[in-house]
């Protein structure tokens, strides 16, 4: 599928800074990025790199003084969105992971699975495949976790498992989390969102299923198939959109997606037995 | 009912230090002590206070110089236990609380009410009655919590509700969180515990139902009626056996708790449809 | 010295609540209350108590329904404030503190003292006298936290000694920690302040030296000669302005403290070696 | 140089189980295996990965059931020590930063520098280069932090720069996250330490100074020149000795460090204006 996104983002410097900037769509063979643009005003030195680690590119940005900056970027991207059979969506031995999904067991800052084992399996513990595990997984932060509320950068799976109140971070931390403390890799996704209102950058989760990678949304506030990633990592702290070096103050953000397909419908979230991948 | 109780506790002093032990019989209307004796060797100055909050009373003694410290005390003690129907156990609305309860409202530090709303009310809301709200969360600790494992004087009911693993302070810390959430004040108790294997000091937690502090123990390790009750405090800071201000090396300690009664008839946890109380 | 205090504070009910205010000055032989009132808008029904532990009193107030509320207190209070020679505020041994001092001593919720031993030891452990270590302190904090930021209700003594942000509240809390963590009782301070930009509710604390409870601003934002004492407690939790039950919905509230003194001197914080008392 | 080193390690399997170990040393330019052999008994199915981000490369051991399990590991390793002047490790700007650096100034689960930037910049700010402000971070550490006392798997440098007592693994993430608090890359390093008494596996900590990744211990408790790399990583997280997937129960482990060099001369932690590399 085909869609136009676009991000705006301006500050005001107070001294020389330098801002890192992850908001460009990540390239892959199933994700193309068509035609991008990257502005700023004034213009301003930047630089490209991608993570060695992860899964996204940034973009670095040096403010060689005080004053008003403003920056827009606009993509054109086609993704390509598969749909996966449930029987196809296993579990795999640890054994068999490669290294690149053995990361995702670990315990994160923001997602503490070696804190969640026993609450886990008590929960979820009688599901017998990890396609299920997740399916429940999803379901149980739907219903109990109340969308909304001041969490801070502080918050943490720990803190919503309990407090039950969150926004579209809190929910993948969540996820995430339990996913992992399963035994269940489990990674943090960033994207643009077709149909979220407001028009935001949005998060959800990646679950390693029969050695697809799964995304899962438990806020089920946008379809799974108007996703376009721009990140996976750890948690949250892995894929920020922005990280500030020096003094910037944060002035306003817009995000918007379109659709440049034909005819978009919506993938049901209760459409069971299949997992979506954009890998 | 008559018990005989003891603790004995040795310290390797290395320097002057004050120690403050909290292990006598709190006395009451409904609980008396009928002989007791406290002595240390060597002989040392010793003051005895009462708390002006919770219920409890409490030595301070004078270590003087470095040296090998014991403390060894010894009751005789008569409590007067009272069962009362469930039904005279019903909700008090906080306006005809009296102040003395309304403190027990509040959130502390092992005890975070104030973050467990939300899980308090999804787990035990459909409860109707406080009685049975406080009933419900006996039974969710007791199957959920493990007994056991290696808690810290950090860990609180906001860490147990997720890990899910405790010791007998873990339980009542929890009990008293989750009855506060609810607008149900609770209190932690300490005590001696008849029939508790291995013998040591006991933890469980008092719920306000009806007018009484009804006595809970969410281990169900030791029957209620073999209860002596040492303090009632806010959490465990308010109701610790030995605070140490100076340089005080724990060496070892034993506790004893022995029926002075002809029969004791063990009560059963699971009588339902009525409540425990001391007070 | 004499003022007039008032607090107006507007809530929308969205069912019948309870809420409890601890806006009135404390009565002690100190500090008079020659006139106050206490208005609700619609007419509501209230009770007063008084804290069994802690200093202060509170009004419960019952809302029956739905609705608006608006509830003004407006107080003329008389107290009487002493300056202390510092030669007269000395260490009081553990074993010579009454009760009421030494639950002072404990760690609580948001004054973690057992979690700073080895800081306060580093920091302030070079001066001699109690007097000494707690005008460290002040100053240490005063120079350090930046006045400031978005703290939660979460936010502890034990963040914001290493965050060295925070309001009012975080360095008070601060201030209790670090004294306690030297064995010097100290309590949360919850009043009017004359003077303070904008007027607010103040909170300040109190050390226990020489037998007084000694009042400590680190802010320096108010003169603590224009100081309504409110309540004192453990801390914050103890000591909050209100306390809801139900589903009220917070509108506003103003807070004014105006001098009744034909003249009023403001107290100078850096008058060094002594100390101010309200009781 | 040249060391030989060798792990063994015992556990209880009471279940089918996965252990994935980390305890072999890093292959690269500078330091090369000459010789290793890995053994179970029994004999057990063992696969080799390399960590896809970090610097590790880990063995994956299936235990196929209940039984005991006993590994030995032995290497002879040649690593070449580098000695870098200080006027060579100067600060490096962000945007010249390789994103194998840029990963290590952020925040981590245990290494919480976006907490610490009041801290950091109060005690080393006043120093102008990256170089002195490392090594002032080391020498505060080491003389502000006890070695010693009962951290947990959750104790983090947020706590271990207030609580002010801890062992190598928390000195090493204190270290890690003032750096990067700082806005120097900074990532944890574990490795084999020639005259570590008792023999275990070490902890300490890289900074990336003019372009280089500088080895500080602020435990000072062995030469930097007999340390061999098993791995470097975000924190303790990243680079576990053991992860266990299963019910396996610790038994024993022994470690040891042996020179293979006709001289072996401890380098002097006091040695100033000088770097230490094994990159």
């Amino acid at each position: 599928m085909k869609f136009e996104v676009s991000a705006s983002v301006a500050y005001k410097a107070l001294s020389a800074s330098t801002l890192i900037l992850n908001i460009q769509p990540f390239r892959s063979a199933k994700q193309v990025v068509l035609d991008e643009s990257f502005t700023t005003d004034p213009l301003l030195k930047m630089k490209e790199l991608n993570s060695i680690s992860g899964e996204k590119r940034f973009k670095i940005i040096e403010i060689p003084e005080a004053g008003d900056v403003s920056i827009t970027y606009k993509a054109i991207v086609e993704n390509e969105f598969r749909i996966i059979p449930a029987e196809r969506l296993d579990d795999v031995p640890i054994s068999l992971m490669p290294a690149s999904a053995l990361n995702y067991l670990n315990p994160s800052r923001y997602c503490q699975s070696d804190r969640l084992y026993r609450f886990a399996y008590h929960q979820f513990g009688s599901h017998q495949h990890a396609y299920q595990k997740v399916m429940a997984i999803r379901d149980w932060i739907y219903t109990n976790v109340q969308y909304g509320g001041f969490t801070t950068a502080q918050t943490s799976a720990y803190d919503t498992i309990t407090e039950q109140i969150g926004v579209c971070r809190d929910f993948a931390h969540l996820g995430v989390a339990l996913c992992r403390a399963l035994t269940i890799p489990a990674r943090y996704f960033t994207g643009y969102a077709y149909h979220l209102t407001p028009q935001d950058f949005h998060a959800c989760f990646e679950a390693y299923l029969g050695g697809h990678w799964v995304v899962i949304d438990a806020t089920k506030l946008a379809p799974l198939n108007g996703l376009i990633k721009i990140a996976t990592g750890v948690d949250a702290v892995d894929t920020a959109f922005a990280s500030i070096f020096g003094n910037l103050q944060f002035v306003n953000m817009s995000v918007s997606t379109a659709s440049l397909n034909p005819v978009f419908e919506e993938l049901d979230f209760d459409t069971t037995a299949q997992g979506y991948s954009y890998i």
